[in-house]
């Protein structure tokens, strides 16, 4: 047992999120020492071109491109990975833990595709893999989940979990922009990525919410049990009308426990907005627990960035530091229940918002009703505006249906000469506050 | 090292939270099982009078008048004290940490006045206090301050953290009921106690934010240091007048960190209703940490009630006996800094709501402000309505200024002939979101 020696940090990345652990571990290392029982250092840091100049540039002596140097320093500890992406990540994750250095990971990637090995071949390795960073940037959501709320039956998830997404969605309901514009806003401001596509179609989402579901519901969940779709689709106008029938439009990330089966969704919803889900903005992220002995959790704050996300990393480096002084104890028990099934999307029940572009001429809506009577659709409001003197545009709520009944409806409402053009379909969620 | 022979959990106290305790760990016992390792089982409950009958019945030889069949009880490894009350919890609590037993409590008096104590004493003899459930009843709040969020530095806390209080609050807003009344009703729903005072006159929300205080900026805090004030002054007309300007009036406990300075207070105050503690109504807490890290965090539940408050208390006696199974690290380090000085009240620069009773004549309002100018408080917006033919009340929204000033204005304006009652200051706080 080392008490005061020098803990070693190795990290693998040295990007936004790097170069704030980095900064953070230099500047506040009085206050580390101090909260761990000695220092913790930076020893050696990875990245793709060690002359590049950084955001935060440690000596140059510890940059390095081989990731040897950091995986085998006999002086590094805990290895800090958060380059992010399934490659090369995911194999420096795994030789560490051979190695039996502690990790600590910001990839939900990762995480929701082998998060359960990694963490199996830990506990035989006897180190800690800690990954708090991987959801929800500086909220503490890993941790509530695997800890204080270890006593709880989880019954639900409902979360806004990406913070690009959340963004374009709220300056679409700001400013009443398209959804094209509020992107390259959103990439002009730094908010979205180069390449946007794994946010704007929920594929980071879903992520997210197969890492929080495994932990809630403690079974073995695989990042394709989600059923998702992006926000690409959304138009102004279905902002326009989500707030004349009283709702916001947020990319909900959702996971459902009923007798004993999982729902798991990420795609846009109308959310009420006097719902607490309705109000987080910008690049917030906000994580909803439903359990049953403490009810609702709701866990809110910034999704993302720099220093969030190096908040939630250094979490976890100091809490493994304390440990390594005080006697590796424990990595918390995971156990996995087996009968835990994934409800296919076609039996979903909810509530639909349909945008529909028609024929402006008598009959219509009669043709449309009688296609969503067939299917057991009833209908709870219909907004009608003239869009020229032929076109009018239609929207409609429906009450509680099954989606396996909406996708056959859209399919028939497609088909009718009358429906000029299926604007969009959106997923209405009557959260409870 | 033991892996899965029983672990003993011994039971202070069978009211509304001991009988949560009790039944869930009678009803979960599979799911704890297989959670920590082993069986997790309750062995004695200590209580006043054993005939009794209660919510929920253990087995009746395992209830005790005798603390001694708790505390010298060698198949007991965990103490779980839920009594509330300084006395005898803390004397329990200190004899139950010197025979070397885990202890679990709910005690937020005994943990504000005694904590550190009690936690030095816990490292001494090897063993650990959590103390999750002395705060926000279900919310997780002290994990995430001492483990989440611990390389951060702290500079505010914002919270409701009394939950009858903030239900009362919330049903004069709801009612226009005045307090008396709204008190009664709290009552006969079980809201409130028989004697209501240490919750409406601040002091459990005092003794809270002493104990978020002491963790968030790491410093010794007496309970003595926090400024408070309670709601009982508060009437309809306020919540009127508060809804009129755009605020709501809620029982805040606030704390602030600058330059090594901190303010502690619990206090009614107007917060806009545009802020997140504005909707946190009813029985649900709040807990907003502001870090430099990662941001504002904001914690929202259930703050109190039987199922939430033992969730907490489950969740440490969990972890103890997860600890026990693996081997008992330490427990998580505490380091005090010396050089943090409490701000006196007299210090403190906010906005302020002024409510009077005033003779309904010219000149009346000119002297009012002449008062308020000669202390250098600038009025930023008046209400005035007539009360009768005689009397009017004049509502004074001011701009920032010191609090020192302000109790001098308020000195000076109850002596004024034409001021025929001071009704009421209530501070103004311009939270961020």
């Amino acid at each position: 047992m080392r008490q005061t020696s020098e803990i070693g940090v190795g990290l693998l990345g040295l990007g936004v999120v790097g170069s704030g652990v980095a900064r953070m571990l230099a500047e506040k290392s009085a206050q580390i020492s101090r909260l761990t029982g000695g220092p913790v250092v930076l020893k050696q840091a990875l990245v793709r071109d060690p002359s590049k100049q950084r955001d935060f540039q440690p000596p140059q002596e510890i940059v390095t491109s081989r990731a040897e140097d950091v995986l085998d320093s006999p002086g590094i500890d805990i290895i800090v990975e958060v380059m992010g992406g399934q490659n090369p990540a995911l194999d420096l994750i795994l030789r560490a833990v051979s190695l039996g250095k502690h990790v600590v990971t910001a990839n939900k990637e990762v995480m929701a595709r082998h998060g359960l090995d990694i963490l199996d071949g830990a506990n035989k390795a006897g180190i800690h893999v800690r990954f708090e960073a991987s959801v929800g940037g500086g909220i503490p959501v890993i941790g509530p989940l695997m800890r204080d709320l270890l006593a709880n039956d989880v019954t639900g998830i409902h979360a806004i979990i990406n913070g690009t997404t959340n963004y374009i969605l709220t300056e679409m309901s700001r400013s009443g922009a398209d959804f094209d514009d509020a992107l390259r806003d959103a990439q002009r401001l730094g908010y979205a990525e180069a390449d946007p596509a794994d946010d704007i179609e929920g594929t980071d989402a879903a992520y997210k919410l197969t890492i929080l579901s495994t932990l809630a519901f403690q079974a073995r969940f695989k990042e394709s049990d989600v059923y998702r779709e992006g926000i690409t689709r959304l138009t102004a106008r279905d902002f326009l009308y989500a707030r004349e029938l009283g709702y916001a439009v947020k990319l909900m990330a959702l996971a459902r426990k009923v007798d004993g089966c999982v729902q798991l969704r990420v795609h846009p919803a109308l959310v009420p907005t006097s719902a607490a889900m309705a109000r987080v903005d910008g690049v917030f992220n906000a994580v909803q627990i439903e359990t049953d002995l403490a009810g609702p959790i709701l866990l809110h704050g910034r999704g993302a960035g720099s220093y969030p996300t190096a908040s939630a990393v250094l979490a976890d480096v100091l809490h493994i530091a304390q440990s390594i002084r005080g006697g590796v104890g424990p990595q918390e028990t995971f156990s996995l229940s087996d009968n835990i099934r994934v409800t296919p999307m076609s039996e979903l029940e909810t509530m639909y918002y349909l945008r529909l572009n028609v024929a402006d001429r008598s009959g219509v809506f009669a043709r449309i009703a009688t296609i969503l009577g067939q299917l057991d659709i009833s209908i709870a409001s219909v907004i009608q505006k003239g869009v020229d003197r032929k076109a009018a545009e239609v929207v409609l709520m429906t009450h509680r249906a099954r989606e396996e009944s909406m996708q056959e409806a859209i399919r028939r409402l497609e088909a009718l000469d009358v429906v000029h053009e299926f604007g969009n379909m959106i997923r209405v969620e009557e959260l409870e506050n």
